[in-house]
């Protein structure tokens, strides 16, 4: 299996993102082609020589900037590590692909390349967050900040297929964001949305409250990109608060210090529970290919997780395309799953 | 100071509200007219003889519950203990109204009974959450799920009159939430409000995402209603997911129980600090009258902090009445507090 992965995008690009490759496909048994210009990937490499066969360069001398506008940059910089990595993946040279770079380009380029799937409307982009159910999926994050309600019977269906095949859910439970559980709750869009899921035939549990995720009250989690990204932000800021309470706390004597040392497994899980980016990024849904969007401020460790994230996509999509029209009942009923109840 | 308190509204009503009136006129130094049936009320208070003559009875037949169509129950019930309540504000025989009772039933009451402020279009439901920076104030969070930007607008300046008013706060900086800081980035709703109050004279500070929320990047942090109530939400289901793990660890066995319990003041910090209901309620602002909304669940300790609140708010209106129209800035700036920043 191959993966490419865009060796200048994010943050810490290339040192992190080539650290995570030389480990991750180590660690995976995977091959990783590494997008970016060669000299530069080359130099990152010879850290970690000897390097086997199982990690490959293929040259892309542009680089896409994090501030740049994203329609703009793919439409310009042809050979930029991101354009020339997706078309690694058109090509089938590459099964998926993974860029912590410009989410925005990372999106247009896929649009533009890969093209979307049969019945898609809008991409989606997806995370997988943990809840005390396992893992469950919550899109759209922050591809499409306005909606219509058919985006998000659509957004229900890609993500019905995702956890179908990446985790085996059967019939994944499928929740729509609400500020209230009862079907007459939500904006325009959320009231629209809750009547044609109740109708699709997917197994739709209702509306689910932001208090009520981490709960695992639904497999599959959907909201429009505004408020999902705003959300999924919520949460990484109370992370960060809860850090900075503790280094506050912890300076004020021995006896905090040790209680925070021996509270440390503690603070870890909790932590873990709160990293929405410990699966190592976003699937991006809906077009036709396994792209993965990795945050901005990945580092080695989520550039690993992203591989083992693209290795299961791929690895799954034997039993039936993940790239199957969403759509389209029938192909899902006979991949050997059991189909979701009416 | 004469403030109402509908004594039947809340989970846990009468007993925690009328507990919380007895504690509340008492620290407070203020008369509390407890709103309900008063044989039922009476009842109540009697667990706290004697009762002093700071604490009085209006008589109200009727209630609203919480599972009740607002708008008809407001219209049906007209001796409901938030109708009376309402009435006690609009005639001057109470200076503020406390309820924590069927919260759209409440809204739809106070815009029949009290009406609107000149300028504004709709009501906001507000919340005081504490930042390292002291308290801020975060509006709409659920009085309007559908808003336009003209609202949004609305909302700022009236968030912009409650902290120069009760606060002290003289040029308080406006945020206004979206998935991310540059100009460019929000929905259709968020651009086009990005506009107006880049042009509003207030104080904008720009977007702000929810992860800064708590680091204090904004006095006044503005949303629609629904997103508002998505967002608190999150924070209360991260609040309840912390005491979760860690009941889970401690069963672990004694050396967590010991870290645990070492480690009670700092768990007490954080639970503060995301505790959005600490500061007692919910201003309704936009309405012509002091109106306090408290959570469902309030208990005795909500009922009082929501009397410290309105007893603040009726304080600072001997100042410049915050029934003023907000739009205006005349009338703002002859306050005696600096105007905020062109």
């Amino acid at each position: 299996m191959r993966i490419a992965l865009d060796a200048m995008g994010g943050d810490h690009a290339p040192g992190e993102a080539v650290k995570g490759a030389v480990e991750g496909a180590r660690e995976n048994g995977v091959e990783v082609v590494l997008v970016g210009p060669t000299a530069v990937v080359r130099a990152e490499l010879d850290k970690y020589a000897p390097i086997g066969p199982h990690l490959t360069v293929v040259e892309a001398p542009e680089m896409v900037r994090m501030d740049e506008a994203p329609a703009m940059a793919v439409r310009q910089k042809k050979n930029s590590s991101l354009a020339v990595g997706m078309k690694l993946l058109k090509t089938g040279e590459a099964s998926a692909f993974i860029s912590a770079g410009n989410s925005g380009a990372v999106m247009a380029a896929a649009l533009l390349i890969l093209g979307l799937q049969e019945g898609v409307e809008r991409p989606a982009l997806a995370t997988v967050f943990p809840t005390s159910g396992g893992p469950a999926l919550f899109l759209d994050v922050g591809a499409n900040t306005d909606c219509k309600p058919p985006f998000l019977l659509q957004f229900a269906r890609m993500g019905n297929t995702y956890m179908q095949k990446v985790f085996s859910i059967a019939s994944p439970r499928i929740g729509l964001v609400s500020n209230g559980e009862e079907e007459t709750k939500g904006n325009q869009l959320v009231r629209e949305t809750h009547v044609l899921l109740k109708a699709s035939g997917l197994n739709f549990v209702g509306n689910v409250e932001g208090k009520d995720l981490a709960r695992g009250v639904a497999d599959v989690v959907v909201t429009d990109g505004f408020t999902g990204n705003v959300m999924i932000k919520v949460t990484e800021g109370v992370h960060e608060m809860l850090r900075a309470v503790l280094e506050q706390e912890a300076a004020r004597g021995p006896h905090m210090a040790l209680a925070i040392s021996l509270f440390r497994p503690l603070l870890q899980t909790v932590a873990k529970r709160l990293d929405y980016t410990q699966y190592g990024g976003a699937p991006l849904l809906g077009v036709k290919g396994n792209v993965i969007i990795g945050h901005g401020r990945s580092d080695a460790r989520a550039f690993k997780s992203a591989l083992r994230m693209a290795k299961r996509m791929v690895e799954q999509e034997g039993k039936a395309s993940l790239m199957a029209p969403v759509l389209d009942r029938e192909a899902t009923d006979t991949s050997g799953f059991t189909a979701h109840s009416p």
